[in-house]
C-alpha cells in the first residue's frame, strides 16, 4: 500500500489508527517482534521467517501478522516438531519436512525462465531443497540437478544443456566444492555457490568448502554462508526476475 | 569462430592447420600457458588475465596472442613496473595505477542500466576501481558511490536513489563490513559484497569483513573472495547483461 | 564495615573471632569456595555467582554465605532446574527464566538516568535480559530497545531519541553485529557492544560478530565476550554511576 | 552550526550555497573522501584522521579542510614521513613521534578528573602514547603509570593510589595480558583493556592477548582492537566527559 | 627385574617362556594392547591407563596385568559408570569420583617436599584433584590451595607462604589465566601451567588460556595440554623425586 | 657398503678407522650436522638437502660429504645466490633457477613407466619443476602436463591419455584445488596432490587448497604439504620403483 | 561391459533398453542418486558407499543396485543400527561393528604382497580395522600390526621387519602422530598416514595431528583425512595392485 | 640486599635516599622502565632483558643499572647491530651472534649435574644456544646433542646414554616435533620441549610443532612458547639448581 492508499482507508475507516500508523512506518510491532512489513515494497520480497531460535508459538505469531498483508510466506529452519504445530495451525500452508520449509500462498510461476539447482551428491538434498522451496515459493520455476558430482563426471556432462538454459545457477556442494568450479567454467550465466557442511575432519563443518570456493579459479561466482540454501535462492530470485521482466 | 567457419577459412588458406586445430579444439599452446580462447563462447567473456605471479614477459605474451583473436582484453593484478612495460609494448592499450589494470580494446556500453559501485571508506577505493575498470571494459557503466559507511549514515541516504537505481550493486567495505548488510536492506536488486583486506587485529586481513558479510542479517547478499573487486564486477556484468538483453 | 567497625563488635561480642577474621581478610572460606566478601569495598559492586559448573548446592551455599553480608545478590547462567531449587531454597529471591538469573535484595533504582539495551533481534533477548536484570539488580533504570535490526533500519530510526537519551547504551547483536556501528555512528555516549552466539556456518558460534564489532568503523565502541550480557551491564553500571552520582 | 545559523549567514552571504547545502547535509566532499562534518554535533568529538592507508596529501587534504571548522583535529597511525610532511604544511600543529600522531588545536582541560593509562611494559608505550595523546587532545588529563605488568606485581601496588583515583582507566598489555584482570579486581570504575602485538608464537600477533582479555576472570572490562590506543582513549574520554559534566 | 633375575627365574622354572621373553622384551601382549611392562626402568613411573577411548573390559584387563607386576596402578579419565564397574572388579583399588581417577596400591610418601596444587575457581577443581590424585599415587605429598584467582587477589597473598614452600608449583586456571603469571613472579621454583576449558565464548575450550599461558610475561613456566591435571602432575614428581633424593 | 665391506676395506687400510666407524655407524660427522648415510640403504634413497635455512657453505659442505659416497644429490629450496655459488662450486653439478634445484650425478632412467606431472596453472610451475626435477634426478621418466585447470577443463580431456598412461599421477594446483578431484575420478592410479600457495584472500597461502584436496570427494588421492613438490615426487617414485621393478 | 558387449545383449534380449543406455551413459538412476557403474572400469575400483549422511533404505538401495553389477561391494561409516538392517536385509554380506563397515562378495586375495596398518595406540583400532576390510575386500592380504607407539618404541623395532616386508605402509596414529615420522625413516616403501581424532584440548580433534603428519621430517609419506582409514587403503590397494600384477 | 642492611648503609651514607628508597621497594626507576630489582631474592635469578623491541640504548641503560647490583646480566633476542653496539658500550661482556645474546658477568659452575639440550636438525641451532647460553650464564654445565631427529633415529641411540645422563632435558625440534615423543619415551627425568619455527605450509610457523608437542604420546612433557630457548633454560636451570642443591 502507498501512503495515500493508507491514508484514504484510514479516513474510510478500514484501518484503525494503529493499524494506518503501523502502515505508515512500516512497523508492526507484535510484542517479542517488531515486523518489518515495508520489505516487500523496499526489497521486492516480504519479510521471510528464519525459524531456528524461534519458539513455534512466535513462529505462528509471525505468520499470523503477515497473513493480514496478504503476501507468500515462508519460514526455513523450520523442524519437523515444529512443522506439525504450524501444518495444524494453519492448514492452508505445507510443511515440506525434506527442506525443513513451512509455506503458506506461494505464487504461481508467470515465466519459463528457470533457476537451475545442482548438487555435488545425494547429502546436499536439504539444502537443495531449501533453495528450490524458496524460489517456487516467490514464482521462479526451478530444475533440479541432483548428484552430478565430479568424483563421476560424465554425469554432469550428461545434464549440462539444462543447466545452461538457466537464467542462474545454483550449485551446492559439501566436501571440497571443485563442482562450482566445473560447472561455472562451462556457463555464461551467474554461479551461486552453496558450501554444504557435508564431509568430517578437514572439511571443518563446512568452513573448508566454504573457503574453497572462494578462492574458486572459476570466474562467475558469488558465494553465500555455509548451508545457506535459502541466500542462495534469494539472490538467484532477484536476478530470474530481470530475466523474467524482460520476456 | 563456429566450426563451419574455422574448416571453411583453413581451406581457403587463411588459417594454418595448426591455427585451425587451435581454434576447433579451444586451445591456443604459446608455450608456457595452454590459453582458453573458447571462453568467450562459453562464458559470455574473454580470458582475463591474471597479472600476480606472472613475469610482464608472459603478460605479454598473453595480450599477444589474445589480441589475434579480437577480443577485449583485461589485465588485472598488474603493479606499477609491469604496467610501464606493458603500456610502452601495447600503447594502444591503457595502464590505470589505481585499479592496478591494464586493459585494451574496451566494449563501448550500449544499454543504460547500470552496475552500482559503492564503498565504505576511501581505502577501499583501489579495489573498488578494479570493480569499475572490470565492468567498463565489458562495456557496462558503472556509478561510482564512494565513501559512504555507516559511521556517518548520513552520507548514505544522501545518495541512496543513486543506489536504488542500478541493476545490480556492488558494496565494497573493509573493517566490520556493515555498509552491505544496511544496503542490502534498502534495495530490491542483488548486492555483491567484496571484503577489503582493510583494518588491523582482530580485521585477521580481511577475514573478519568476509566472514561477518557472509552471516549478514539482510538478504540478497552473495560474497567473493577478499579484495576481488573483479570477480564482483564479473558476476554483475553477467546479471546486467540479461537487464540489457530485455532493455 | 571498615576495620575500627569490626575490631569494635568483636570486641562487644557481635562477631565471633572467625567472623572477625574473615571480615578483616576479607576473605569468607565455606570449604569450596574461598569468598571475596572485600569486593563490594574494592570494586563498588558485590562478588557476583558466575552459576554454569557450579551445582545447584554450591549455588545455594554461597547464597547463604552472602545473604549474611546483607548485599543485593546476583546469580548468572542459572538453568532452569537450579533456578527451580534456588526459588524454593530463598523464597524471598526471584528466578527469571528468560534471562536464567537468580537474584535477591534488589537495589531500588535511585537516579532517572538509564541505561539502554538495545537488540539486533529476537533471538538475542535471552542475553539482553541478563544485562537487563543485572543492571536492575544494582539499581539502575533500563530502557529495552528490542529488534531494531538494520535489515530494516527504519526500526532503529522510530526509536533512536530513547536510545540518544541514555547514559551508556549497549547493543546486543549476532550475525554480522552491523547494528553496533550504526548505533555508535548516531550517539554522543559510550557504547558497549556483545556478540551473541546467533548465526550459523561463517558465523563461527559468534567469534565472526565479536571479532567484526571489535574491529567496527565507528567509534566510542568497546566490546566484552560473547553472550556476556552481565559484563556489559555492570560496565555499564559503573558508568551510569558516574552519572547518578553527578545529577 | 545549527540550521538557523546556517540559513541566516547564507543569506548574508557569509556562506556560499555549495558551503551552506555542505553544512545542512553533514557532509563536506573533498573528491577523494566525503567527510562527515556533522559528527561533532552528533557524536560529541568531531571526526577523526586514520592516518593508514592515507597518502600525506590526502591527510593534508582532510586537515585544511577541518580547520575551516574550527575543530580540535587529530591524524593517527602518522608515520614519521608523513608526519614530517604534515608539520611542515601545519606549523601550528605537533607531530609525536613515539604515540604516531599529528594534532592541531588541542582542548585546554578543564576538569581535575583523569584518565589513568597503564601499561605492562616498555614495549607497550607507543600505543599507550597513541591513547593519551588522544585524551589530551579532547581536553582530558592524562596519568600514565608505565612497566608495572604482574611478572614483578609490587611495582603496580606502588602505583595503585593513582589508578584508584582516575575516572577510568586503560590498561595497555602484550603476552597474557594478566594485568588486566588484576587491575580490575582492584578499582571500583570503568577498565578499558588495549591488547598489543607484544609477544611472540603463540602470543599470534596480539591474538591471543585479545582473546584472553575478553575472557577475563574478573569483572568490569571491556576491550577494544589490538594496538588501538585510540579507540580505548575515545570511549574514555566519553566516560570522563560525563564525570567532567558533574564536577 | 633386570636380566640375569629373569633368566634365573626362567631356568627355576618360576616363569613359563612366555612371560620370561615377555619381561626381556619389555611387552606383554594381552591381546587388544602390548603393555610396556619396561616403562618402570625406564621412565621412572610405570605405565599409566588413559581411560578415555578405552571400555571398561579394557580397562580391568589392563589392570589385571599390571598388578602381577607388583606396581602403583593409576587409570584416569574414568567415568562414574567405569569407575563402578572397576571398584566391584578390585575392591583393593580407590575410585575417586572428582578426579575420574581409579588407583590401586599407591606408594606411601617418604620425603617431606610437597606439590603445591593451586587453582583460580572451584570450577578447576576436577583438574586440581586428577593432579593431586596422581602424585600422591606416586609417593608425592600434595597441598592444596584452591580458589585464589587474581580477581579478588588478596587471597592469594594469605597463602603464598605455603606456595612458596612447595618444590614445584602447579597452576591450575581458565579463562585468561592469569594467576600463573602472578605466582611465577613470586616464587623461586618451577611453575607447570594447566590450563583448563573453563569459560566461554573467546576463552575457544580452553585453548585462549593455554594460549595465554604460554606466552605469559613471567618466567619459570612450562606448561601441558588443556585439562591435562595427569601430565602436570607427572612431571612434577619427576621434579619432586630430585628434591626427595637429595633431602 | 655391507658389514663385511667395511671391516675388509678397513683392514686392507682403505678406510681410516675413523671412516670405517662412520660407515658401521651410518653416520657422518661434518660438524654442523650428523648426516644420515645409511638412509639409502634403509629408505632406498639418500639423504636429500633442505636448502632454507641453510647457509651456502653448509650445503658445499653436505654436498662434498655425499659426493665421497657416489650417490646422487639433491638439494632443493636452493635460491639464485646459493644456487650460482654451489655452480662454481661444484661444476659437475646443475643449479635449476625454475624449481630452485642443485643436483648432482643423476641417474638415467632405466624404465619407461613414467610418473605424470600435472598443473591448474601457469603459477604452479615452480612446484611442479621441483617434483620433477626430483623423480628426474632418482631417474624416473617424467611427462609435464601444464596449464590444465578445470575453468577450461577441455584442455584436461584433450591430455587425458597421457595422464591415463602414467604410473602414478602428481597433480599440482593452488585456489581451491579443483583439478585433484577431477582427475583422481578419471585414472586408475594413485593420485599425489600438492596444493600451491597460489591463490589470495580465503586461499590462506594454500591452507585452503591443503584442507580442500583432504576432503576431496574422488577417492585414490593422497595429499603432501603446501607447495612440497619434493615430497611428491620422492613417494611417486617409490611407487615407480615397484614398477620399474617388476617390468 | 565394453561397448560392443552391452549393443550385442541388448540386440538380444538380454538387455531392456533403458538397461543398456544406463551400461552405455556409465549411470544408473535410482531415483535419490545417479549410480556411477562405469568408475570400475575408470578407476579400477568400483563405487564406494559412504554411509554417513544416508539412511539404511538409501544405502539397501545403492547395494540392490551394485549387486546387479557382480562387482564386490562395500559400504562404510556404517553403525550398528544400519549394520543390523543391511545384515537382515542382505545376509550374503557381513556387517563388522568395529570397523563399521558392511560388505558383500569380497575379492579373494590372489597375491602374496601384503599391506602393512600400524597403529599407535589402541584407540585408533576402528580406523585401522576400517583400512583393513577395505583392502581386504578388494583383494588384498593385509598384516596388522597394533599399539606400537613411540611412548614405547621398542615395541615398533620388535615388529620392524613385518612392516618392511610390505608393499606399501599405513600408519595410524592420534595425538602428535610421531609414530609415522619413525616408521617412514625406516622403510624403503610408500608411507600412507592417517591422522585420527584421538587426543583432546591442543588436539583439536585430529587437526594437529593431521597438520603434523603433514609437516614430517621424514620422507615417503603422504597423507589423508582424519579418520580416513578407507581412503588410505584404496590409494594401498592402487599401490599393492602394481607389486600384485608383477609378482 | 635485606632491609638491615640497606637501612644501615643508607644511614652510614652509602646509599643515597633515593637508592635506599629504591632498594627497600625493589623497584630502580630509569625513566623508560621500572626494574625489578628484587627479582633475584624473590625468583632466584636477576630480571633478564628482552632485547626484541627495545632501543640499544634501552638495552644499554638497564644493564648499566643493572652492573650496580652486581648480578649476572643476560639480554636476548639480540641482533647483530644491537650486539655490536652493546659489545663496544660494554667490553667486559660477550656478544654471541648464534645465540642472538649479550651476557656478562656469567656465573662459573659449580656442580657437575648438567642439562641436556637435544635438537633434531641443524636449523635448530639458534634456539638451541639461546638455551645453551641461558643456562650457562647462571652456572649451569650443559651437554649439547644437536641434529638427532627421527628420520635418522640410529643417530639419536648412539647418543642415548648423555642425554639419560642430565638433570633435565630441553628438547628442541620444528616440524612434527616427533623427537619430544621419543626422547620422553627413553628417560626418566623431566623433558621441556621447545618448538621451533622449522618448516612451512601446514607447520603454520610453529603453531603445529607446538600443539603436537603438547597432545605428545609420552608423559613427562612440558612445553614452552614457539622460539623459546630462553624460557626453557629458565626452568631447567630451576630444576638443576635442586640436584645441585643436594650433590
Amino acid at each position: 500500500m502507498d501512503t495515500k492508499d493508507i491514508l484514504t482507508r484510514f479516513r474510510e475507516g478500514q484501518l484503525s489508527i494503529e493499524e494506518a500508523a503501523s502502515q505508515l512506518e512500516g512497523i508492526q510491532d507484535i510484542g517479542f517482534a517488531a515486523l518489518d512489513i515495508a520489505r516487500k515494497k523496499r526489497n521486492g520480497f516480504p519479510e521471510i521467517i528464519y525459524g531456528e531460535g524461534k519458539t513455534k508459538e512466535q513462529i505462528a505469531g509471525i505468520i499470523t501478522a503477515l497473513e493480514a498483508e496478504h503476501l507468500p510466506i515462508l519460514a526455513t529452519r523450520v523442524d519437523v516438531e515444529k512443522g506439525s504445530y504450524l501444518q495444524a495451525a494453519f492448514p492452508e500452508g505445507t510443511y515440506d519436512e525434506m527442506s525443513r520449509t513451512f509455506f503458506v500462498n506461494p505464487i504461481s510461476p508467470s515465466s519459463e525462465h528457470y533457476i537451475a539447482v545442482v548438487t555435488a551428491g545425494t547429502s546436499d538434498m536439504p539444502v537443495a531443497e531449501e533453495a528450490a522451496v524458496t524460489a517456487e515459493t516467490f514464482g521462479h520455476p526451478v530444475k533440479r540437478i541432483y548428484d552430478v558430482g565430479v568424483a563421476g563426471i560424465h554425469r554432469l556432462f550428461k545434464r549440462l544443456d539444462e543447466i545452461r538454459g538457466a537464467s542462474v545457477v545454483i550449485v551446492i556442494a559439501g566436501m571440497e566444492g571443485a563442482l562450482v568450479s566445473v560447472v561455472a567454467g562451462l556457463v555464461d550465466v551467474p554461479v551461486i555457490a552453496v558450501p554444504t557442511s557435508v564431509g568430517y575432519g578437514s572439511n571443518l563443518q563446512g568452513l573448508t568448502t566454504l573457503m574453497s570456493m572462494l578462492t574458486s579459479c572459476a570466474t562467475g561466482v558469488t558465494v553465500v554462508n555455509i548451508d545457506n540454501g535459502f541466500g542462495a535462492a534469494y539472490s538467484a530470485s532477484m536476478i530470474n526476475n530481470i530475466r523474467g521482466a524482460s520476456s
